[in-house]
């Protein structure tokens, strides 16, 4: 594999010295961009665009030919294991992830456990290979997975779900069951990076989108220790160049002294936190990763310049900062407005890295 | 009007000493309760069952008749203003509210500017009356509102949103337009509570659904400011009774000590804030309502009681602290948990305002 020309990311992931922040922006190849769109009518479907090594490769490159971006994330879904799972993925058009065999009992627990998902995954794997012989050491490539509570969540609800009602229900019903769960897909999920990593993988992400549904208590017990293990699995995994992991809680704004202290390289923020607050709260233990308002993207380019310097004094001086938004990109932003962005972050971070 | 005879509720907002932690819960009357169906049903519609007195009273009392609750709350919908602003509010099955006539420029403002949705509420200030006359002093009458930000995002919106582009295009594009809808909104609701104080409300809440999807900045300006300009109005309307005030921001847990220092008498607490670190976040400069997570009541009986002591213990000894769900009640609830939960509460309680 060739020199990484661009280790800026890598470098503030590692709380090391860099020139100007780095930035990349989550679901930075997605649908806001039209030839995204286009290679996604090309598939057909959705799972199809994931499955197919060499359309995930396509689109994950595409907006670094737009944008100057410091990394590339693999073209993915956070719902990968439970479909390798047999649990049945479909996506219906603006509905959202849905499951024709969620987990209803002991029973799903049981015949899953005995499953190895990480053999119906190879796919994910080869897109990796591919995407990193195809970057050519331009910008290091991000791999990433769903958070144990997160891939429960999905498994037990069957969908998106706005109350919860069922894998709550289990967590307060049946605590043991859910235990049962999440410690299947701990060991699935650390399989799934490290195995992403041998392919490749320069740094890791775990996306717990449902881990801010919780109380605290909740929250340490059912997401955040099956997180912990996973990190702990990934620290013991030996590699020639040390592989920065980033954990993000959607909503997780206050409990992020825990979610540092799990030994992660670096904290995602969402945009409800601010910057500064999360320094002072974890100090310098980790590098933080955020954190503009995805929405901010729909206001103009004054506003979108302004908010980018204000995330970066809230940083402030110092080493651990990779920028970007609080959430994924949504749909129906300009494209011309995250090259905004992009220029802004280059022009004015170089200021907040140079000696006092 | 008679006295009250519980009034529980009432010394706990001012942080009076009380012989018991008083209890109620969010959506107390609603459809996990078989009468409400029964009396929803016989109104045809929810937005029927909200604008007739006599139905919206029975509805509003059926909870007390099950559980010794230590309030009862006008029985409404938050989008009442916008309603009788001519938007046509509409409830389809399973959907949420719906606007046939959302705001989507700056005429639609001047519009409404020239209102005096007041007019059109009657009905509701009827509701209240009846329910005082009815309730005969036994417990306190909640009334409430939606605050300025949470309806201008259904108005702007036109429905439930998961992403808010329209309200926050307009934050991040246009503010001038959103700080002229914010304040039509204020004035709005500080004549609407007023009026709920006149008609009898002997406490309020203000529900702020959606200032938890704002950034901190935004939060503060948005949602915190319009809602500081009601709690102002309504401290100066003289009243032979102080009326409580109650602040809620669902996942405001980071903004606490500035919602506290509005000047309102009370803060509630979704389940995701500890009520402990609330509580030293804040001082005692307010009492705290919540914050037990509302699934909690999927659990075992063992479960809730030993949920609702954790709930005691953090808050602790001292004066100052309504019970309550950290959201409303989910409609799959077993009506026979919540009585788990009051006795829970009725019987822990007391430990909690012993003289030391």
């Amino acid at each position: 594999m060739p020199a990484l020309q661009n280790d800026l990311f890598i470098r503030a992931l590692l709380q090391q010295p860099v020139e100007r922040t780095p930035v990349w922006i989550m679901r930075q190849a997605g649908r806001y961009l039209p030839e995204y769109r286009a290679t996604r009518k090309r598939a057909g479907d959705f799972l199809t665009l994931c499955k197919t090594p060499e359309l995930a490769c396509e689109v994950t490159l595409q907006p670094l030919e737009r944008y100057e971006f410091d990394a590339a994330i693999l073209f993915s879904d956070i719902l990968t294991i439970p479909d390798a799972m047999g649990l049945g993925l479909q996506f219906s058009e603006g509905e959202g992830p849905r499951f024709t065999h969620p987990i209803t009992n002991a029973n799903d627990i049981d015949r899953i456990a005995e499953l190895e998902p990480i053999n119906e995954l190879e796919y994910v794997f080869d897109a990796v290979r591919l995407i990193r012989q195809q970057l050519n050491g331009r910008v290091p490539l991000i791999g990433f997975s769903g958070s144990p509570w997160t891939l429960a969540t999905y498994m037990v609800e069957g969908q998106t779900s706005k109350e919860f009602r069922k894998i709550k229900t289990m967590l307060y019903k049946e605590p043991q069951m859910l235990e049962r769960l999440l410690e299947i897909l701990s060991a699935s999920i650390s399989a799934y990076l490290t195995a992403q990593i041998d392919a490749g993988a320069q740094a890791l992400m775990i996306f717990d989108t449902w881990g801010g549904v919780l109380s605290r208590e909740a929250y340490l017990k059912y997401s955040l220790a099956p997180m912990q293990q996973i990190v702990n699995k990934l620290l013991q995994h030996k590699t020639a160049v040390e592989v920065p992991i980033i954990l993000f809680t959607k909503g997780g704004g206050t409990w992020l002294p825990e979610i540092a202290a799990t030994g992660c390289h670096a904290v995602g923020l969402d945009w409800t936190t601010e910057i500064d607050h999360a320094r002072a709260s974890i100090g310098d233990k980790v590098a933080l990763q955020g954190n503009l308002d995805p929405t901010i993207l729909y206001g103009t380019d004054d506003t979108i310049r302004t908010e980018v310097k204000k995330v970066l004094d809230k940083f402030g001086k110092g080493n651990g900062h990779v920028f970007n938004l609080g959430h994924g990109i949504q749909q129906f932003v300009d494209p011309d407005k995250v090259a905004v962005l992009v220029d802004a972050v280059r022009e004015f971070s170089p200021a907040f890295h140079q000696p006092d």
